[in-house]
């Protein structure tokens, strides 16, 4: 199904990583590094998107809901509807870390940072 | 968390993608070609397994409920309860098709094919 807003609904994880992420004013912040699945549930845990490399500042990886990926098919890419204000203070941390133990912590701590809802509720 | 199988529990995208999949008696059988998700929802569609090259029959795209896939540390790669002979009527078909529209008329015959819960219920 194709949404009013050419969004699909059912996306190859394959084909999200790798695409690029740009804020809400087509600023281009990074790009989807990976997406961190749950084996016990059926749910995604986070997507893992890299913002950075700006003024000597290495990449980092940080967690973000996967709800809060809207895919823009004019920009050919996902916006989020912060900007990159926003990621100054976001939880971040290398990709082993993120999905240490059952990457709940971070989950959480993302979740809480975008005041995006909960979907284990 | 690792659990007391030795699984963790979260999962990279990226890593699980090209895994191989064994069947219960220890066959492989294919591999994780990709794993589809719901944009509309925090869900996995299913994850689309190669199966097949044999005989001369070409590789079929399957779609597999994310539960059934067992990580086994000692085979490195995923598991699956049933033997290669559930997969002779399994629903398959090219990567597109299955996630044409919105995926979910796969997702509903390969739930009911392996006798998987449904996650949206």
């Amino acid at each position: 199904m194709t949404t009013a807003t050419g969004h699909t609904t059912a996306i190859r994880a394959g084909k999200a990583i790798g695409t690029d992420v740009y804020d809400s004013t087509g600023k281009k912040l990074g790009e989807v590094k990976d997406i961190v699945l749950e084996k016990t549930s059926n749910n995604i845990l986070f997507a893992v998107v890299s913002f950075g490399g700006v003024l000597g500042v290495g990449e980092k990886y940080h967690p973000v809901p996967w709800s809060e990926l809207d895919y823009d098919p004019k920009v050919g890419g996902y916006v989020v509807s912060f900007t990159a204000d926003r990621l100054k203070d976001a939880p971040s941390d290398s990709i082993e870390a993120l999905t240490k133990d059952d990457g709940r912590a971070f989950r959480d701590r993302a979740f809480a940072h975008y005041g995006t809802k909960p979907y284990w509720h």
